[in-house]
């Protein structure tokens, strides 16, 4: 009989819902070595708490997260709250000797991430276990791009160039939300995704950045408030909000290994509702991956002839792809929502072996690292900037 | 308290596990009239049986499906079987006064489809509801060219071309499976996935067949027994079997609009593993769908000036696009099974309002009736047969 | 110093243009052995064709065609008029000693076309030349297509499908012209377009087909007489003309080695202005062509291993590929016309080292009679026809 | 009678080989005020210069180009040499009174574009015209994605990002060229091929660059000699020679309007061999070019319900578009070499007209200046440099 893992989930808006599909779902798809329980669903609105516990199928409910530090049935927190809350929820529950599933960005500074990371180390060595949800590196073409990497088949990298395009506050007259306050959000498309295409960069190529050259921008600084406007910190009525993060994150970096990255995340590109574009060009291959069309990875191998060379437009659902024997015979492609039950199975996997998994605290750190060297260099007349 | 619906379903291979997560994951993305019950899975084997319903998530077993009809937790029957079994179980099943959702094709011969359409009919009279799994129908994008071809946006329809093409027997060393025999399966290619397109261009245009001019062609006649051929009627060890049935059906075709069709079902088409490729070419516009990317539909609007105009790659993603708003923010893509899904919610959402569901069985039949005169053509130097 | 070889083109429009352009163009890109002279242009209205000729850089005219059998400076004949005189001119031209370029269709009928292949052998066995214009053919893309599968990368072919779709009159409200006319083209959509498909089709495979299945339709069976009406024949001033000729031509297929063919011809395909669709599955390899992307083939390698396979998108503007070295650097895109350039090199070059060129008179009474068999089984009640 | 323009052409390479394609092609498919006569080639190397001039179509030829400003046949010169070449020559022809197209990169500092555009400036109040051969505007979709923002459809510019990806050097063992030398061609691929993504961003847009933060980088800094020396300054035999240029250069900029942008040039791309690729997001539309499709373009309309936006895929082949209606029916794409033929267009129907063309040598020095800020901002650790 598999032993059970007690899930204590903390939000339940989007990444809520995800979360809980995907805690469902691993066990029906996977070997597991633990079988997770959907034990507790955590937060504030007791009335909208127990209706996403129905919905999204959690056997109980806790108004106050610290609840779950105390629970026997609770055996991992799963936070998914806004970044501000990230360091408190995520460090208590280490120290409390749960394991720990953190939301992306790990925190909204570096002070923050820097404590995480310190508390996630000293869990670990108790065999307490905390990964940071970057995702998108489990969609089985950015797992493929980064084995075809690790083998050496791009060879040296040269470029590296990534965009997150979304356009949810090209208009105007998109009202505010916590992910447009500062306060809350810590910054804005650059934490928000402008992190998952640093990380995702990162780890395809195995390099780290160390260093950027940056511009941000905000083309829309004042929005109205949303129709019921409690969910902003202190404002409510009519009338308008004002924007305190970025809108637009666009920079320039270099990578361990001497390639060049170009980088640029928004909320403004019209048309792009969720792309996340990924080139790399190494001396003896390239690979393109664009999340609008997420099964599909694009390879360029240079050994080929130039009579027939081209790029490969590999639609990754072969038994041989990462997490694919899993689901569906081949062609039969994966969505959105799979990324996050591969993220389960991953993390469940560790703390059934006892390994610690990737990514860590010490990459979620790395990750806001670098967002603090783009604000710091835009701040600084784009002048490169360190990490 | 959402009323529950028992469901008991036979058969665990592919499409058991399609359907386990379907009826699985309906309820906790969508307003359900009746709360599915994962009450019981029927098999042959036991000791398969108990592993699949553990990993699916069923509660209990029957070795016998007969014992489903006679069970009072089971209110609706969920045949995932070859095809061969489809007509005597779903018969039963109706006349058991148990809902039924039977997998396509409807069955493997126009005499049984009709049997199955009048037991569906005659259920029907009783509240017994019935529906045939042409699961693709909900796709995102296949509802939305659906609707576009209501509104009149096309126009009258001229050219209907559609293809499904898979390769896992392009390799004459893949060995056989009940899929190749015609007395289980009724026919190959025509009916695994000839069906599928046939239904698609009859749902998408409103339209029907009204005849075909057909080919019919089996490149690899002989292959090599599974490993163990235990799953192959009266066949073992080692050697080679014969296969019985089509491995590429191609026919032209009319639709009652006048329009003309071209169709292709192959499992020959190296490299393109589960292309369903449908375009509609009509007087006011054109579409063009292939599942290789199945949360996009192209769309020529033909009213445009031409200077601007261009096949539209919608992303139907948008909570304005059938069933999308219940899942993610724009541009986070569904996968294959989430066609499973919303076949779920429309069954049960009909069953709860007390309507008939479509595709009903009589729509099952009108297929099977293209599937027979594509036979008989192919039979018949291609002449041109009615349906 | 190169020697001359006299042209004389007869007809001026679409096609006379772009054979003028490649004329001119050959020799400044190619190596040839004999140097064309824009000698002479021929039609019969003497005010437009002077101002075509001075257009189109030709240095005199006649309004008689037979004159050019007459002048000792035109060695060949480039025959652009409609179908229907194409069988005069040629056996006229070849019987007086001149080379002669035919547009395609090669005839009318079968009959001419015989007659024609007739007069080419004939004047073969004198070394007069004779070359059919497929060309298409003379794409790089479609040169290397035929490079890979008769080099055996595709292994044993087993689909072709092939669609050649326009939408000029897709609004019934386009007026007459004598495309439309069967007594001048011959056939519709079946000749024109139709012709080049069959032709694509059996030259990349290497094979001919062996019979088809097919349907004709004409949905839009009275136009508009044009403002001009003097193109028409008897026909004048305002009201409508009959449509006699076929709007679409859709055929199923079998070639020589066993493969099945679909095709599909037809000017009501809106929003496709001149898509030229190829797609060819083999037994070890794939290949797919779309005119609209004219510089690309995919290229599907079975031989990859499944975790790395993927159609290629081979941008064919390499000094490896047909006729491409003598054009730019790579990526630098080629366009329509110069299919017709590279037609032009290879019709001298065969005349220079005394050679027959192709795609010959045959194999244009092959085509011929594939596209008679096509028309004949259409009113057989789509029986297969042999050929 | 059309009178005549007399044309010299200094170079003969690759440029030479286009723009005499340019000059021969126009007059037959365009109606000009002017006819160009294919005058004099110049070049130093005789031998090679007669094999050019009898290759590419010219009359005369002469080794010193300071004889063309002497000969009453040439009316315009035109400038096809290294960029360290053009100031003098340009600067020379234009106080001769001759007319001057110039390939681009205007020059190879600020300061010899200053003086060449004040050469120009006093050339044309006496009446002689002058042009910077920035050919890629006068690609048709290019022409038509400028028409759409000229009209308002994308609203206010957000976002612009534009690559030029080549890998002709990518391999270590190219051999150098004069094109890797600092002193011959000023810079690498930020002059080469960064200086059409410059101009072609600011002509879409209608916006110039203030500002840019830049990296640039060799990654290669030794290569070695051709088998044939000859053409590098100074050195011979075999052994290596160093690269002064930049293989790279990455930047981010701001536009007048406000709209950040994203640059990368490079050689390095692996598998991309000629990919312009331009993206601009509006407050109300967006567009997207990719020369490896250019006959392309995509287009955003924000305006369109969300139910069916979606980029459009405009073949802009039809005779509405910039261009097209000279060449050929719609579908019938163009190729790279078209662009210098509608460029050889609008010059010579703004020296007939009167007018000053465009883009002026003033546009010229503007992506000087704004090359030279990339310089200096990569040379100032990226700091955002104005323009």
């Amino acid at each position: 009989m598999t032993p059970t893992l007690g899930i204590g989930l903390i939000g339940y808006a989007f990444m809520g819902a995800a979360h809980s599909q995907a805690w469902r779902t691993a066990p029906h798809f996977f070997d597991l070595p633990l079988r997770p329980d959907l034990a507790v669903l955590a937060g504030r609105d007791r009335t909208r708490l127990t209706a996403a516990a129905d919905r999204l199928g959690w056997r109980e409910t806790e108004t106050d997260w610290r609840r779950l530090l105390e629970r026997d049935d609770v055996d991992l927190v799963d936070v998914c709250t806004p970044g501000n809350t990230h360091a408190e929820i995520a460090i208590a529950a280490l120290e409390a000797g749960k394991h720990v599933l953190c939301e992306k960005p790990l925190a909204n500074s570096v002070a923050e991430a820097e404590a995480m990371a310190e508390a996630a180390a000293k869990a670990a060595a108790r065999g307490v276990r905390s990964m940071v949800g970057f995702t998108y590196r489990r969609v089985p073409a950015i797992g493929l791009a980064r084995q075809l990497v690790a083998e050496g088949r791009l060879g040296e990298i040269r470029h590296v160039r990534a965009q997150y395009l979304q356009d949810w506050i090209a208009d105007p007259a998109a009202p505010m939300s916590w992910r447009l306050e500062k306060e809350k959000a810590g910054s804005g498309a650059l934490g928000d995704i402008g992190a998952h295409i640093v990380d995702l960069t990162q780890y395809i190529t195995g390099q780290s950045l160390t260093g950027v050259s940056a511009m941000l921008e905000t083309f829309v600084t004042e929005r109205p408030l949303p129709a019921s406007a409690g969910s902003l910190s202190g404002v409510g009525g009519e009338g308008t909000g004002t924007v305190s993060v970025d809108d637009a994150a666009v920079f320039l970096g270099r990578f361990t290994g001497g390639a060049l990255g170009t980088f640029e995340a928004t909320r403004f590109a019209l048309g792009r509702k969720n792309a996340i574009r990924i080139e790399v060009n190494g001396s003896a291959g390239s690979l393109s991956f664009d999340f609008e069309d997420m099964n599909v990875l694009q390879f360029f191998d240079g050994s080929e002839p130039a009579r027939e060379a081209g790029f490969r437009r590999i639609v990754v659902t072969e038994p041989e792809h990462p997490y694919v024997a899993a689901w569906w015979p081949a062609g039969h492609g994966l969505g959105y929502e799979h990324g996050f039950t591969h993220q389960v199975v991953d993390l469940v996997t560790a703390i059934g072996e006892g390994t610690d998994p990737a990514p860590s605290f010490a990459d979620g750190l790395q990750v806001q690292r670098v967002l603090d060297a783009v604000e710091r260099s835009a701040a600084a007349n784009s002048a490169f900037t360190e990490i």
